[in-house]
C-alpha cells in the first residue's frame, strides 16, 4: 500500500510497503477512507531533524475496518468507524477518569511500530478501546465532520472543556487554525457568553463569527493584550484557549486572562519552560490546564451532535488531495493558503 | 511606635516609628493584639538587596480598631478583628469572583507607604473591605487560631479549594512548613480520603499525622516521586498542594501528579520561568493552579468554626516573642528550630 513519510523539513514522500496486518490479538486494521493533515504536523515540517528513516505521518482518519484480532470484540469487519488520534484501551483507571492520552497501553499512531494514518490502510492497537463505530448508513455528507471528530473539532472541545467553558463566561481563543476556530464552535456549545477570537486572517475569522465569535481582535503582543482587555472592562478573560503552541501565544494568553481565570492550552507546545511565576501566573491566581485530548471520551456525544446536524465541524476542510499529492497538503497548510486539508486515499 | 522593618539578610531591627494615622477615608488603624513571622518573610531574610532605607514587615495580625476613617461605617473604634494579609474592597467584580488579592484597589502591608504588621499598630486601607469583625467576647484561648486566619491556614485551604480537593481524591502536600500542614487539614476538612504529606521534620510531620496525613515520605527528589507513585499504584496525585514555592518542590509536583490531575501552588515561587511542557504538565494534562490567598474570601467561615471548634490552626504556632525580639522568631524559623513564631508587641 501507499504510506506517508517525512524525511526532513519541507520532506514529505507517498512510499509503497507493506500492508499493514495484526501484530497483537487486540489490534484491528483500518481502511483508511479519508484521512488529513493535522496543524502539529506542520512542527515537524518545520524543524525535524533530517532522517534516513522516514517517520510515518498522519493520525487523524475514519475508515472500514477489514481485520481484527483474535481479542477484538467491538468492531468487526466492515464497521465504518472513527480513530481518535491516539490509541487506548478505555478501561483502566486513567482513560476511566477521562484522560486517554495517557492510557498506559495506548499511545500515538506514527511511532513505536505503528504506522501513521496518511496512509491506505492503518494498525490500530487496543482496537476494542479505540475505535468507535458510527452507527447506521452514513450519508457521504458526514464525513468530513466525521473525519474532523478524530482529533480538530474535539482538541477545540477540549480546551474548552478543561477552561470550565459554561454560560456566563467570557473566552478569548487565541489562533485561528482549525483547532482556534474548533474551540470557538465548542465555546458556544458550552454557552460561553462572549468568544473574543484572536486571529488575522479574515476567511478564517469569518469562519469563526459563523461559529459564534463575538469579537476578533487581529492585533498580536502587547497590542492584541491591551485590546482584549479593553474589551473586557480591563478585567481580562475568564478562560483563553490557547491553540497555538508557540511562546508568543502563551505570553498573550497570561496577559488576557482575568484573575482566577484559566489557560487552557492544546496547541503542542513548542517549548518546555515558560513564565509561571509572580508576574505571569501565580500574581493573579490564574490556572493553566490542557494537553493532547482524549478524544476517546467525548467521541460518542460528538457522533450524535454530528448526525443530528447540531454541529457541523468538517467546515474546516477547505481542500483536498489524493494520497499522492499529500505533500501538496502540506505545502497548501504551511503557506495557509488551506485551513486544513482532507487527504483521501 | 515600634515597628519592624528589615534592611538585608538577616538584617531584621526594631525601630521607634510615628504611630500610623488615618491617611484616607477608607482607612482605618489597628491596635495589633498578635502578630507572626511568615514562611515568606525568610525569603527576603535570605536574599534581599540591602537596602539604607528598612522594607517594614509583617502582614499576619489580629487586633482592636482604634480610629477609623469618614468612610468606613463597617468596623469601628473597639471592634477585634482579622486582617487578611492582603487588603482589598470586597466590592470589586474581581473580588466578587473570590480573588482579594488581585482586587484593583488592594495591595500589601509593608508596600506602598503603607506599614507592617509586626508593630504596634498599622494602617489599613479598604478597611470595610478588609477587616472581618470576630463576633462576641474572644475567648483569648482562641486567639492563635484566629491569628492563623490572617493567612497561613488560609493559605493552606485555598490551595485544597483550587486544587479541587473533593472527597475520593488522593492530596500529596509537599512542604512540612506551617503552610503545608495547614493545606493537609484543610483537605481533610474538604473531604480528602487520602492525604501524603512530603516532609522530612518528624515533629512537623507529626502534626500533619494528627490533621489526618495519611501517609508521610520524608524522600525527595526522585526518589520522593518514586515513593508516593507507589503509594498510588503508580497513578499519582489527583491533587498535588505545592506549599515550599523552590523548583525541587514544583519538580516533584509535576513528577507526582496524576494524569489529568491538579497541581495547586501557593508557595510563594522563587524562580518565573518552569517547565510546562509536554514532558512536565501538557503531556499528562497536569493542571497547574494557585496564587497569593484571598483570604478574604474564607475568612468568615472559617472564624466559626473556629470559634465551633471544628478547625485549630492556632497550633502551627509553637513559639512566642515580645516585639523587641522579634529578630529572635526569625532566627528561630530559619534555623527550623520553631515551625511559627507569635509576635506579641
Amino acid at each position: 500500500m501507499r504510506a506517508t513519510f517525512m524525511y526532513g523539513p519541507g520532506d514529505v514522500r507517498v512510499e509503497n510497503v507493506p500492508d499493514p496486518r495484526i501484530v497483537d490479538p487486540t489490534d484491528a486494521v483500518v481502511r483508511i477512507t479519508l484521512a488529513c493533515v493535522c496543524g502539529s504536523d506542520l512542527h515537524p515540517y518545520h524543524s525535524m531533524a533530517a532522517t534516513d528513516e522516514g517517520v510515518p505521518m498522519g493520525h487523524e482518519f475514519i475508515g472500514v475496518v477489514e481485520d481484527t484480532g483474535s481479542a477484538v470484540t467491538g468492531v468487526k469487519r466492515g464497521d465504518f468507524v472513527v480513530s481518535p488520534f491516539a490509541f487506548s484501551d478505555n478501561t483502566c483507571p486513567i482513560c476511566r477518569d477521562g484522560f486517554h492520552t495517557a492510557c498506559p497501553r495506548g499511545g500515538w499512531y506514527g511511532a513505536g511500530g505503528v504506522g501513521g494514518a496518511q496512509a491506505e490502510a492503518v494498525r490500530v492497537p487496543q482496537a476494542d478501546g479505540t475505535l468507535v463505530k458510527v452507527p447506521g448508513d452514513v450519508d457521504t455528507a458526514f464525513l468530513p465532520s466525521l473525519l474532523a471528530l478524530s482529533d480538530v473539532y474535539l482538541t477545540g472541545h477540549h480546551a474548552a472543556h478543561m477552561g470550565r467553558v459554561e454560560p456566563g463566561k467570557t473566552v478569548t481563543v487565541i489562533g485561528d487554525g482549525a483547532v482556534g476556530l474548533s474551540a470557538v464552535l465548542a465555546s458556544r456549545r458550552l454557552g460561553a457568553e462572549r468568544v473574543i477570537l484572536m486571529g488575522r486572517h479574515t476567511s478564517r475569522t469569518d469562519l469563526g463569527r459563523e461559529w459564534g465569535a463575538t469579537d476578533v481582535v487581529a492585533e498580536r503582543g502587547e497590542e492584541g493584550v491591551a485590546k482584549v482587555l479593553d474589551l473586557t472592562g480591563g478585567e481580562g478573560s475568564h478562560v483563553v484557549l490557547e491553540a497555538v503552541g508557540l511562546m508568543p501565544a502563551y505570553e498573550q494568553a497570561y496577559g488576557v486572562v482575568r484573575p482566577g481565570g484559566i489557560i487552557s492550552r492544546v496547541g503542542v507546545p513548542q517549548y518546555e519552560e515558560a513564565p509561571v511565576g509572580f508576574g505571569s501566573l501565580f500574581g493573579k491566581n490564574a490556572g493553566l490546564t490542557g494537553g493532547p485530548a482524549p478524544v476517546r471520551a467525548y467521541i460518542e456525544q460528538a457522533i450524535d451532535d454530528v448526525l443530528a446536524v447540531r454541529i457541523n465541524p468538517g467546515r474546516v476542510f477547505d481542500a483536498e488531495v489524493g494520497l499522492d499529492q499529500v505533500a501538496d497538503a502540506y505545502k497548501q497548510m504551511d503557506s495557509r493558503s488551506s485551513l486544513k486539508v482532507v487527504v483521501r486515499p
